[in-house]
């Protein structure tokens, strides 16, 4: 069990933990099947919507593991966190239910619905520039002035485990449905949901191979787990996945990505808005551009996972402002076909054989 | 047990007879929860969610139950039914995994997206006009020379039976979670699924009040109850509520409805927009006009709904093409707050007494 969550690995039994912690606050989201996506795919497709998860994103889970378990000597002097809106959400939500002050730091330029959302939840929103300002060093000097606890957004063992939830309810929802998958894909930017499901999996389903997506020009974690160290990406890239952007891995999800996944695919700005289309025409389901990029993942290295049989697909979010989503919802998404990969596996196999050396 | 389709009424036998049939075939879809939702109603709603059931809506568990029933020696014949898109699509489906020509008579200003559908699933679409054609007419030639058999919308017991599937899942699903409804709330169009889930409720949780939604100027239901014999539709009035216009309530479904129908609301084209765009924002799932008019009434009807404890709201259905979405997420939903009704009861309590009476 995890006495030190800025230095510990959460294990299956802190996932399990967080799980009995979460009852009654987070939903148990169902899993989803599809007949039109199977189709395109030519392989069971289970799709876990966290987009349905309370605050529109899997980051409840995470805060309310952490938040819930502050002391109550500190719970007067509240909770400080930085984020672009769904760990924002999330810490919001958590702090408001247990009546706790929460203060986010968040950059001008996050999606406004998530600003809104934030704020409705009683949180104070501090808004920065991202270009002028280091969201780091505003946090701090909140919690030197208050004496609040940092909520970090994954490098934080009690998250990761809160996390781990997602795909602790996955797996064993789908034993419970005689399914087992070949393989799981999940986005990351952090890190932290992705290393939660990657320990409920190794430990309830350990032949699912475990597969990162991530946005283009946004691979950190993909290149980092090539190059057995973590790397940092280009400043200054922008996706439209506004979930995603973190510079790099967090260390702690590291160590765990290290043992655990096997492969990663990235998807472009194009890809993620084609994604969004296909859920809202087939899926009827409203994903954010982060949220979706395991889905575009899918739909563009087709044959990869069809062979490797039954897939689960976290959408890990839906926060996102009408506008864009008019404009993804636009698009006539390619005719995909099942049988062929529309982009070349760029790292596909990279990881698992480097971790059969 | 239903001899004649065509004249018998569905009992809860048939519904869990139905059941029995269309598993593996159509999905268990979940029962959903939403703080957002629960907190403007003042009570906890579940939502039923039937926009991500196969097809998009609910129509494919009707359709199944019909037409997997036709005996070997018609099957070449095929099937032809007439449908403004959503139980095309149902038909279409269930004809094509059966191996059976379909042939369905769709209006020719019906969304493109389910017009689109029904073609992708194998069907030959003849399109026609309403003003100067009849689409029965239309219907009747193309059995005639065929010899196929006519899968109705809503007016057969099997259909009925099949429908109210939904209902049974919900019933049963909320009984698991120690969940008792004091009031559901199901559109209705020719009231074939309003009459199976209120078959199956009354079977299952028979203190659960049923309720009608229609959309303004369609409510020819609520008048019809009001007026206990089938009233028709004012002709020429458009709802955007393409699913729901029907000219009146089908004969089998309204005596299920006389029987077991508590009250009706209606709800205006701008209440469906804004219950689409609450929907988009709060619930992250793709609803289409009539699919969302039982969460319009609802969202309008608060307090009502509020002091009669949980309540159950079926969205029928999520076919929907993107620009009438991209109009409806661009709207600012009214602020609903707990406790207030925006609209007066016009039929809320009508046919309870007319019921005691």
């Amino acid at each position: 069990m995890i006495t030190d969550p800025l230095r510990d690995l959460p294990t299956i039994d802190d996932v399990e933990d967080a799980a009995q912690r979460l009852k009654g606050v987070t939903l148990h989201t169902p899993l989803l099947r599809f007949d039109a996506l199977d189709a395109v795919i030519g392989a069971p497709v289970w799709i876990k919507p966290e987009t349905l998860q309370r605050t529109g994103s899997f980051k409840m889970r995470g805060a309310w593991n952490r938040i819930s378990r502050i002391p109550d000597a500190e719970k007067p002097k509240g909770v400080v966190a930085f984020s672009s809106g769904n760990h924002a959400q999330g810490v919001a939500e958590a702090a408001r239910i247990l009546g706790m002050k929460a203060t986010i730091v968040m950059p001008s330029d996050a999606p406004r619905a998530k600003i809104e959302s934030t704020k409705k939840r009683g949180a104070e929103v501090r808004l920065y520039d991202r270009i002028s300002e280091s969201r780091e060093a505003i946090a701090a000097e909140l919690v030197k002035a208050s004496g609040a606890t940092t909520v970090r957004p994954f490098d934080d063992a009690w998250i990761m485990a809160g996390q781990g939830t997602a795909g602790l309810e996955a797996a064993k929802d789908a034993a419970a449905q005689g399914a087992a998958f070949g393989s799981l894909i999940c986005n990351a930017s952090g890190g932290g949901l992705l290393a939660g499901v990657a320990v409920a999996f190794e430990a309830l389903s350990p032949s699912t191979e475990v597969y990162v997506a991530e946005p283009d020009g946004h691979d950190d974690l993909i290149r980092s787990l090539a190059a057995k160290k973590i790397v940092a990406n280009a400043p200054g890239i922008r996706s439209i996945a506004d979930a995603l952007m973190s510079p790099e891995p967090g260390v702690l999800p590291f160590a765990i990505h290290q043992r655990r996944v096997t492969g990663g695919f990235t998807a472009t700005n194009d890809q993620l808005l084609d994604a969004m289309s296909f859920a809202f025409h087939n899926l009827k389901l409203v994903v954010e551009p982060g949220g979706a990029n395991a889905l575009a993942v899918l739909l563009n290295n087709r044959e990869h996972f069809a062979k490797r049989g039954p897939v689960l697909v976290v959408l890990s979010g839906g926060n996102v402002d009408a506008e864009l989503f008019a404009q993804a919802i636009a698009r006539q998404p390619p005719a995909w076909r099942n049988g062929g990969d529309s982009s070349v596996l760029r790292n596909g196999d990279t990881f698992a054989s480097a971790r059969a050396t």
